[in-house]
């Protein structure tokens, strides 16, 4: 075996998992190792929730490449192990676990240490450095067995954090049974995700289930016996703090990227406090790749340095690194579309692009429509709202917000005109396909877009 | 008023009814009308089959735009009235209806004159040049109504063609509890929509449930005062003959352009028969447009004349003659991609792009692939097979095909890839969206497309 050819990628999540694989599939050759500080191989953080409601039997299931798995790629994967350090001048890591420490050469390694939940400044949280009894987040299986365990009807739960995985949590432990309160420091729920006339109608449905206080800080907790027994919330215009006795406080405010160890080799760090990467996920120490939630990248449309936070981004990433590590050459977009969807409380919603309200450089054009995912004389059409944004100055399609049936695939085919660098004149043409029982002539993505031609028209003339 | 300004459109279907809105669009001062030799205003054809299975409550709930729409439009609506002649010298047309017959001044005049069911040389089918009791076609509302009569439990039914028409007829008449037999004259169901290897599944799913004769001829029929009794079948092969005892038949064996009067005025005519139209739907006549199915475009990939039949091309032709003859100017996109769909006996297919089994000069390289609809650790997710075409010669997509859960949206994302003219390595790094109850990380489209990349990174390295 060449020396030139170890491979090694610190964490087994979605970014590093598939780093590995395709690292294996472009370079049989490879030693590829990954060392990870968990317990498990690969599986889909983003499935946590599920197994909390039910829908998938038990936290195993949610293991996509098992250990066998990655034996039989001649993969040495390292459970139970943290790696301590990199000497970047003699390329080893460092690691650790049970047996010991040792080191690990490498030529090329893959950076994949993730991101670990933003806890909030909430008093009387910690006891002994660990957070109390009843407080948790939800970042790996061990914390949703351990939330799992309390999920049981009529207990009284808070979530703080009204983005998209404190509201999934929302809505599985309702359907639970739990009582459930959320807690959002800002003004709307799902904020980074779309727009706030978008999001009216899951707010409405929202808010008939579960207790809702936006723009409410969770200031301190207070705990009976090492338990948890009440949080204190403080609304942040009128200052008004209010008490609710609660069993289990969530923590779903964000994520801060892990870049612990690229901090000790000097690594970039960006705007954003992640890994600085480029699109073939090079970070700025020669061999040293990273991918997933420790990382930043560009925007597709702004250029401006985003931490995705995304696992579909993490596998893309994996994808190129382990390629490129691989001996492969694989260049990512120009920038990331940030494509995402979830399921609210039953709703399905999804958006690709920036958010735009903000950004007055584009003149931003808007076509917002209501429209139906059949033709209208088909009984059993269910509603779609859509927003479609252009670039005033030349029609060029910016970004787009779906709220509704099947908006996650309806935000792909846009999200491909992104890519494109496609105007709205063009767009609009695209040759959708039609049947009664399946969708009508003209669906809502073409309509948004009549919109903003129309409009576009009009300036024109004026 | 203007004299320059009568807009003429011969024929109310999807082509011409979406034509004269978008005149109105265009043009708020033109004298719009609209010669329809039906009794109905614009309704759903391909809605027919939905109204006979019960799902659509009446053949009326079709209808998309009322009289009383197009009277608020100001555009007027000639029912139960056939245009007999053009005159384009002095740019009139010579109309008939109940009350005699009558002239109208165009200055741009619009053909919209659809297309009849083609009916193959069966014996006895015609008494008084008449289709016998029994006999019939599904191309408007009075055809349908004549069928839903028949379409009663236990009734015998004989279906010629096992097109998208026929398979679509065949299915909600066996969901009425008729006893149903498919005739087909080639080796294999939907063989202008898909390849074979993609409706094998179907194929075993409708033998199930029907009987399908395909590379079978209905040769003849027996009656029995008048009333339809027997079909005969011959194998194409084995030339032997079968008879089949039947109630009733529905011939659904492809179409023919109206083009009648088109030929009169010497508009010419393509290589399918139908009216030679370019991308702003204009004819080899001054001032006249066609649109729908009485007119041939080109194909996006091969520039072969191609006549659609789709009512979704159809809406957009007339999108782009009604602006274009309205004053505007739309320019359809270079060739018909023919995005298509339907719901065979519960499953979902889909396609865009030409059949291209035969098509040697691309190299086609195939990205096959069977995946589900969900990841695979979350339950529920459903089979999707898909197909994508590539060029051997550059990657670049050509064409897709798709069967399974929400094919018809995957396919669009597809038709959008194909009108940038994308190839599989930009394709396959697009940001699909990604959440465990709506779509996994690297959807049925994207791993397609890796399978291409793969077989050309092969052939590149022999």
């Amino acid at each position: 075996m060449s020396e030139k050819n170890n491979i090694v990628i610190i964490g087994c999540g979605a970014g590093g998992g598939t780093a590995a694989q395709f690292a294996r599939k472009t370079n049989r050759d490879a030693n590829i190792t990954i060392i990870e500080k968990g317990k498990y191989p690969q599986y889909s953080k983003c499935g946590l929730p599920y197994v909390i409601s039910g829908e998938i039997p038990s936290f195993e299931n949610l293991i996509e490449f098992s250990e066998d798995w990655f034996a039989k790629e001649k993969i040495e994967l390292r459970l139970n192990t943290s790696a301590e350090g990199i000497d970047v001048q003699n390329k080893k890591i460092i690691y650790k676990n049970k047996e010991g420490e040792f080191e690990q050469i490498y030529d090329k390694l893959i950076l994949a240490t993730g991101a670990n939940s933003s806890i909030p400044p909430i008093k009387n949280i910690f006891e002994n450095n660990k957070l109390i009894n009843g407080i948790y987040s939800l970042r790996n299986i061990d914390d949703g067995k351990k939330i799992l365990k309390f999920a049981n009807k009529g207990v009284k739960v808070v979530v703080v954090g009204a983005g998209l995985i404190g509201l999934e949590l929302a809505d599985v432990l309702y359907k639970k049974g739990l009582n459930v309160t959320i807690v959002e420091a800002l003004p709307n729920i799902l904020q980074n995700s779309l727009d706030q006339d978008m999001i009216n109608f899951i707010e409405d449905n929202i808010k008939e289930k579960i207790r809702l206080f936006t723009n409410h800080l969770v200031t301190r907790v207070e705990a009976n016996n090492s338990n948890l027994k009440k949080v204190a919330i403080l609304n942040n215009n009128s200052k008004e703090e209010i008490s609710i006795d609660t069993d289990l406080l969530i923590v779903a405010a964000g994520t801060k990227s892990n870049v612990h160890l690229a901090k000790k080799i000097r690594c970039e760090i960006g705007k954003t406090g992640a890994i600085v990467v480029n699109n073939k996920c090079e970070t700025s120490i020669k061999d040293v790749y990273a991918v997933g939630d420790c990382t930043e990248y560009k925007d597709f449309i702004t250029n401006e340095p985003i931490c995705a936070g995304l696992g579909s981004i993490a596998v893309r990433q994996g994808i190129a690194a382990g390629t490129n590590a691989g001996g492969g050459d694989y260049k990512l977009s120009d920038g990331f579309l940030l494509s995402r969807t979830s399921r609210i409380f039953d709703i399905e919603i999804a958006a690709t692009g920036p958010l735009l309200t903000n950004l007055d450089e584009y003149k931003t054009i808007i076509g917002k429509v209501k429209g139906l995912s059949l033709p209208n004389y088909y009984p059993g059409g269910e509603p779609i709202n859509l927003k479609i944004f252009a670039d005033g100055k030349n029609g060029r399609i910016l970004a787009a917000q779906a709220v509704g049936k099947n908006s996650a695939l309806r935000i792909n085919t846009i999200a491909c005109a992104i890519l494109n660098k496609s105007n709205v004149d063009a767009f609009r043409k695209l040759e959708t396909t039609y049947a009664p029982p399946i969708a009508p002539t003209l669906d809502v993505i073409t309509l948004a877009c009549d919109v903003i031609s129309l409009k576009m028209a009009r300036k024109k003339i004026k």
